[in-house]
């Protein structure tokens, strides 16, 4: 049975498998018990998340590769930090990580509070020496301490490195994209996508690019928090594309762990915005979303799409695209006479 | 007649001088006749002002340099542009820069509208090689060119240059910082600054930093659009302030012009929000308001001030920070299945 008999076979039983894989984004996320939401710690959050003057030169901020003006990432091949320093991994959207069970592309962090204290300390992200330049820069905007204090109530020091971390990671819990029109497909609105976005989904099911991108943010089931739905990626790597982009050049998760048998291993990412957050992979080197499909069915599945598929699985992946919440800007708190940032 | 004696003889008139000198912000601004102000206009230059796909690497937007969720500026001596490139003059506040009669450091441009066009290809700012590649990057964002159709109506091709600045322009006009607490003092609300802002906005009249340093802006009268309010500065230069600070490496106005009669002219800046807004100086090179407020008066009045007075005077200009508007983030127009910032 060929790929044509196997996509017949399975669409028999795509709606099926389509109802059991492919779920609308929860109205809420995984919340960790030490870290409850709180209004306060949000909004605190959010101020953290827009400030540069967490990096060591006051020019770059969360939002400056995350944007959550956007696709919640920075549209780049690699983000650039500090200085004009270039990254070495593309970055990934911060909608929807709330979802994510572990966090960066090699899943080296069990949490967004984890994640968030990277790239404050990263020399080519934000650069800060360490952790305690981080908070006692914070400790030198009044504002800031009185917010600390009012959010993490009977603390002698509240502000310290963990709870920045914890109100950017609530913040971040409230960057959800719901109602994509493929949601509102699943919830009963049939004509919310097109027909090619209807083939588009079943066919990638019945290809097996839903194997692994499922559940609520098409990145894997949700496993408890710290738990990673990894894969190998290239799977199939004698081919041109693996070769052409090069993929294999970073070990993956095996840099995280040390581990070999973790080389070329990654964390699955959510398909959620993927029509926008271009370009693709970890190494950002596969500048359209065309491209991106007939990469992956090809390196993952050993399968040649034909452009009628191809067409068909990004008008599924584009109607994945989903509302951005309306958001009020952060005012950030001021140090009146002076500067944080002494250069 | 010593500095006392003429402070006594001033201090007797400094209310009616105040009334005469000192106004509230007014609710609008100057509005210039051919960019009437309209809603959809002001979004969209909302969008374009956040919008750092604006810049050759997709790095910088106008919201870099002039926070608008902070003062306006960037709290940094220079800017960084593209590649962490640094500017060469410290970034002015947007903030009420409506009621500016010429922008930039040396009054360079007559317009908030000339204003926008500089930075986009500037190479040290956004780097853009001409405002054709700003264009027909904007070409390609289909969101960018319905509202430009929308904004502009009857014109054959509304995304130009002179578009793209009119409606950063417009989005600018509705930067105001109403209120400030010497704003509600001046209004009738005797109790919005403290004891020591009361003698600092007498003290400022007496001694003369008022001279240039009125209307609506604090920045000079209210000239018309194009005209500007010019001075010297260092006024005196022999003087440890002028030769610690260097501030004559720069010849201001000359560079503009390149008239000799320029050398060392420069745009009155705006009180408004000076508290927030360090480091001080066209070259940044001054930390704190207090050193700011002591180099003022050495460098233009020839004056020694006691601690006092700076202090008083401190007071005063913190009593000019008003208040931020709150404001949606915009959300940017997006490239589905590819990206605009290919490297």
């Amino acid at each position: 049975m060929g790929f044509k008999g196997i996509l017949s076979f399975l669409l028999l039983f795509s709606y099926v498998a389509n109802a059991e894989l492919f779920v609308p984004l929860p109205a809420k996320p995984p919340v960790p018990k030490d870290n409850p939401m709180t209004s306060g710690k949000v909004e605190l959050g959010k101020k953290l998340f827009f400030d540069s003057r967490l990096s060591l030169d006051g020019t770059v901020s969360c939002n400056s590769c995350h944007n959550v003006m956007s696709s919640g990432t920075d549209n780049r091949k690699f983000s650039a930090g500090v200085g004009g320093k270039n990254g070495d991994r593309n970055s990934p959207t911060v909608w929807n990580s709330a979802f994510l069970t572990v966090q960066f592309w090699d899943g080296r962090e069990p949490s967004l509070e984890a994640q968030a204290k990277g790239p404050l300390t990263n020399p080519i992200e934000m650069a800060m020496k360490d952790h305690d330049l981080v908070v006692s820069r914070i400790r030198m905007i009044p504002g800031y301490v009185e917010e600390f204090k009012k959010n993490f109530p009977g603390q002698k020091e509240p502000v310290v490195i963990d709870n920045v971390a914890k109100a950017i990671a609530s913040y971040e819990r409230t960057l959800l994209t719901p109602d994509a029109p493929y949601d509102q497909f699943l919830k009963g609105k049939k004509n919310a996508i097109n027909a090619a976005a209807k083939r588009g989904a079943e066919k990638v099911v019945a290809i097996g690019c839903a194997t692994c991108h499922n559940g609520p943010n098409y990145a894997g089931p949700q496993l408890p928090e710290g738990t990673g739905f990894y894969q190998r990626f290239p799977t199939f790597a004698d081919n041109e594309y693996a070769k052409k982009y090069d993929f294999s050049a970073d070990p993956g998760r095996m840099k995280a762990t040390g581990k070999a048998e973790d080389k070329g291993m990654w964390r699955v990412p959510t398909w959620r915005n993927v029509a926008i957050t271009a370009p693709y992979f970890h190494n950002g080197a596969v500048a359209t979303l065309d491209e991106a499909v007939l990469v992956m069915a090809k390196t993952q599945l050993n399968i040649d799409l034909k452009k009628e598929d191809v067409d068909d699985i990004v008008a599924f992946l584009t109607s994945l695209t989903g509302k951005m919440p309306k958001q009020q800007m952060p005012e950030l708190p001021q140090t009146p006479g002076s500067t944080v940032l002494l250069q």
